[in-house]
């Protein structure tokens, strides 16, 4: 949401010069992007964004991400694609940070989501995985279910301090899900969060997926249930089965799920409810007064755990 | 520096639906502009700013501002011009604010202040009171010399929260400002707010004056005291008077001033370091503390007020 490191002209223009790029005819930062800075810069050849990496992202990690967004890129699915300078490299520093500039997308985030939104983010999804499935670099989710516990241990002092009885809540609901997160279902390179922010449509047809930095190796299902959560409720918080139904029929269609995986996503969907909620807790409890960052709430998670700890099989999400 | 409003992909497409823009490509919130919340908004004819105007801005001031914007373009200056709809309006409404769109100006702001930078900045300055000596309407400054000590009073009995000594020293300006203020001095259109962040340059040409969200009738030589106050000064808040020379000389150029104008700028200039000092410490003391906006550090135009205090004529300025 905001912009961390401003870049000065002659940086920038020291920057672009290493790409075939032409010259900047204007750069502004963007609004998006709650981990990194990102500036639409727009040159003699088109529209770009250059993102600095801000300390949030492990310098560690942005190889992976590179690749994989050049890798997706290769096999057509539609992401934003790294730019290679004239020494061959996407990523380079500027103003002190790890950089890159990738390929803009066109198309809008959806602000409503409707239900033909879920269909064509359940297809794009299942295309991400194919597409990722011969990707040879591997990641380890750190923010996956081994690492709930220690989460919600650094939070539990105050957890009651956001709502009552969360601090209970969370703790009953990692003792189920320590007992029952499955051990083995297919596995591969997920988005780990693909919120409707990081889809773009034109239409109602996706026309990219952007923000891969929480990639990683992951149950593939667990990725489909985390578009559950992101894309199935309403703001009320109500379930909406049409929009399960359609999400995961349409991801099924392009990658079909064993019984084993369609089985256990109640499972996942919670999991992954508990996972937000976790996140969003330590960063409630933890964001700076003062910080330029619209601190999401962690009580939609709550509600959505809440939700999926009700249910027993996946007749309970209105899948059939 | 933020989104304020997020406007949906249905109502975005109906807005731009009534002008002959085409499809929406992409919509991107950009952090700029304080005050309102601005889109940079790509359709199939190019780019442009899509700008809703929150609370901050007055709507009754809205059409002085666009038919300003729309003057200057037309007399040739190059700044943001509004789109006309279908219907011919300018101004028009979208998630229940007013709002516009107006052309996108290519270039970059500059982060470091290059002396070419003042000189180009003063004929652009000169050019646009040149090109405003003929518009019609008029509006006060709201943030002229008479609103100072108004603001003093809401902000004085916590100044000294900010700095030891800071309400003593405003008091003693203001007193001294109302006593010598000129009376008498050629007046017109200015910007008012004519900082590094509004001007646009391509190759230390100016490509482009943004936000005219500040604009009134005022002295034309404020505007130019304004500018030595946002363009002439160090990061240590020392004084280059190479800047301020080229600076003033590139504005007499296109608009040469009267003896009495030339004269009256170092008073104009503590003036202006009142008004951005006064400004900024209300901002400072009244902004709440998880807003999403960088309170800009009032003490800057303290010390910028404590050096025009000590000279006594331009040629304190490095002025002949």
């Amino acid at each position: 949401m905001a912009v961390y490191t401003e870049v000065s002209d002659e940086d920038l223009e020291a920057f672009v010069a290493e790409y075939d790029l032409g010259a900047v005819r204007s750069c502004k930062g963007i609004a998006e992007g709650v981990e990194n800075t990102n500036y639409l810069l727009q040159t003699d050849k088109g529209s770009y964004i250059l993102t600095l990496y801000e300390k949030r992202v492990s310098v560690a990690d942005l190889p992976f991400f590179i690749e994989l967004m050049d890798h997706l890129a290769s096999r057509g699915l539609a992401c934003p694609t790294p730019l290679h300078g004239r020494d061959g490299r996407a990523l380079r520093r500027l103003c002190g940070r790890p950089a890159a500039i990738v390929t803009f997308l066109n198309g809008l985030w959806p602000r409503r989501i409707a239900p033909e939104h879920c269909t064509a983010v359940g297809q794009a999804l299942a295309e991400m995985h194919r597409a990722g499935a011969d990707f040879p670099k591997t990641r380890a989710n750190a923010l996956g279910s081994h690492a709930w516990r220690a989460l919600f241990t650094s939070a539990s002092p105050r957890a009651d301090e956001v709502a009552a009885g969360l601090g209970g809540r969370i703790a009953a609901g990692l003792d189920w899900l320590e007992t029952h997160w499955p051990k083995h279902l297919p596995a591969g390179v997920i988005h780990a969060d693909l919120f409707p922010d990081n889809v773009f449509f034109n239409d109602n047809h996706v026309s990219g997926l952007i923000d891969f930095y929480f990639a990683c190796n992951d149950f593939l299902a667990y990725d489909l249930a985390i578009c559950i959560n992101a894309w199935c409720f309403e703001s009320d918080a109500s379930f909406n089965v049409t929009k399960a139904r359609l999400l995961v029929s349409a991801y099924q269609k392009v990658r079909p799920m064993s019984d084993t995986e369609f089985g256990a996503l109640p499972v996942l969907a919670r999991g992954a409810a508990m996972r937000f909620l976790l996140t969003r807790l330590y960063d409630w409890l933890n964001t700076p007064k003062g910080a330029m960052v619209k601190r999401k709430d962690p009580l939609e998670y709550d509600a959505k755990l809440r939700f999926f700890a009700g249910i027993a099989g996946p007749d309970g999400l209105g899948l059939a």
